[in-house]
């Protein structure tokens, strides 16, 4: 296997853009993926194209028209809510395969617009017309946690706290207001125990990255950044979810481990975490799932500022899903996005100090089962 | 890079399967595939599934659990009408990094019955209200093609006969009948010069594949097939298309100009094919396109029974979408499934003679633009 490596990565400002196409956010993420590149690159070094989006399109195939990068290749991953993170992963794969030196991987997603909103729509009606809404989904393993573990609804609130105010740090993120632990508990009901303020919102944005073997990435920059563990990993549930089921992700669990053997690393050795919390329960549970802490201890984690800025393993230092917002298609590079700085030492005031091995999970849950992914990225050496 | 063998294939027959759902079909292709292997396999030793489906589903994880490999990792992939070749491509890749040892491929698609049928009403609506649908698309082309060389009605009813006699011969074609040159010029005009039988049908399906690290094909069967070519390409046209675009596919040209130079194989080494004949326009053309014959003289090819079994490069031995029909992500893995048999000399009556090497190849194209998707196999050594 040839060894693989980021050497550039942007993103648009995520938030509401009813002002800018799908078309337009692509443009916006690779045009800044471009200028990231510390030494420049010359786009026709790029032979292929990943594209993961959810919900925002059919053919793909304009894709690389839109950047300039016309007649290239382009294959679209869809992964549920983790899209843009199997992209990632795909496109890894064919560099690692020795197929290509050079590719470039897009997250996009319109959430609030056509024909997207109308796609979500269709599979509301179709599946959650009896309570099984993503809230609904979420706040059933919320209470099944408080029930056998004692976790607080103000645990959950932490969460909330701890991710806007990181958010409010990140010029690109959706939310950039801080709040506190009463006003996520007095925050509107959507599914007990899960308030507004414990939900992510619907989000418009792009994010993009290239990859390129590990041993011509000195060409484009001397600080590339190594992919040094993938994990994928799906499970189902129906109506029936097992205990493990409804107090985490076992997709997790076994995205992560097969991460860390692939690495040779474990949880421990992690710097800087960027991880899918829809909700924030998700994020509690997900410390738990990928061996931060142990299972049941989550609400601990977060109680005890091990997941803040400045604690043993910073979580979200974007602002999360919660925060910076969940555009799916994007969402899975855009934590590589932020890991990718983060290693670098270019994330400004969210800066975690010294970091050098961060790591992204990503997550698709639907009333079927789940899919679970995480990636490992080391500062180049 | 590792190379790739496939170890087994199969599908489900092709047609109106009002009856089964896409769990079913998938079940379906799944284990005629297993069955398939000569020496068997113990389906553990599967680690990985990639899955190809145009419209029929979003979340893909519950597939592995469909045919009992729970917690697998699952990707799905789209690519238009070239869907399940790409699903089959990234799944080699993986191969060929050493990722993983034995993949799957899945490509299914239930094209008559929701939600797809929906979706697809959904984008005629929004792209093909004006006349731009899919016979319309091609048509264009057909009558430039007849303007530039005088490729007559005539010779396209011949892909229609030519692959209705195939298609008569293979037990899992939707369509087996037999059709002549004078039926299928009076047969209903869809758009002028293509009549009915000049396209192929709404059909629904599923094919499989097994795929290994050629190294531990023996493991599980004498007669592997190596995957040695592999290209992939896109284009943009919108409303504009150039004089290369209205009388061929210049991404066919592109992705086969790529998978010959990786198998370090000619136009003239091929033994069988299997095309994307979604109308006999676009077969003609693609003889050109993939270098069987030179530009403008694809009519000439059929009318001398070139591409008939027993010609110099029998084309479509299985019926081609015509005949068997072309569930879209299904399409391209079907494609292999019957590439595989003939070069293990395995296609009954329609057995291509001594066939070793076999080229399959897909094609996606809407309004604003097209990919081309090209496969070379070569009976194992």
């Amino acid at each position: 296997m040839l060894e693989v490596a980021v050497i550039g990565c942007g993103m648009t400002p995520f938030g509401e853009h009813y002002g800018k196409s799908l078309r337009n956010l692509v443009e916006d993420a690779y045009l800044s993926t471009i200028r990231s590149v510390d030494k420049g690159i010359d786009p026709k070094d790029i032979q292929a194209v990943w594209y993961g989006t959810l919900a925002s399109s059919w053919a793909s195939f304009p894709i690389p028209d839109f950047v300039g990068l016309s007649q290239l290749p382009v294959s679209r991953l869809e992964n549920a809510c983790a899209t843009g993170s199997d992209a990632f992963r795909n496109a890894c794969f064919s560099v690692m395969a020795g197929i290509y030196d050079v590719v470039l991987v897009i997250g996009a997603e319109k959430m609030n617009d056509e024909p997207c909103s109308s796609l979500w729509n269709y599979q509301a009606m179709e599946n959650w017309n009896i309570g099984r809404s993503m809230p609904g989904v979420f706040a059933l393993r919320a209470t099944r946690h408080m029930h056998e573990f004692g976790t607080k609804r103000e645990q959950l609130a932490m969460v909330s706290v701890k991710n806007h105010h990181n958010g409010a740090l990140n010029p690109r993120a959706h939310f950039r207001f801080e709040t506190t632990v009463e006003k996520a508990l007095k925050s509107r009901m959507i599914a007990y125990p899960l308030g507004l303020l414990d939900c992510c919102p619907m989000t418009d944005g792009a994010a993009a990255a290239i990859i390129c073997r590990a041993d011509i990435a000195k060409k484009y920059t001397d600080a590339s950044v190594q992919v040094v563990g993938l994990g994928l990993a799906t499970d189902t549930s129906y109506g029936t979810m097992t205990d493990e089921q409804l107090v985490g992700f076992p997709t997790t669990t076994k995205a992560a481990k097969e991460a860390f053997q692939m690495a040779k690393l474990e949880p421990k050795d992690v710097d800087v975490v960027e991880l899918h919390d829809c909700f924030t329960i998700t994020e509690l549970v997900s410390y738990e799932d990928l061996g931060f802490c142990k299972k049941g201890e989550g609400g601990k984690f977060v109680e005890e500022g091990r997941a803040s800025l400045g604690g043993e393993t910073p979580v979200n230092p974007s602002g999360g899903l919660l925060a910076k917002g969940h555009p799916t298609g994007a969402t899975g590079v855009a934590q590589i996005v932020e890991v990718f700085e983060q290693v670098r030492g270019q994330s400004g005031k969210r800066q975690v100090a010294d970091a050098e091995i961060g790591l992204t999970h990503n997550l698709g849950v639907a009333p079927e089962g789940s899919v679970g992914l995480v990636t490992i990225l080391r500062r180049g050496t």
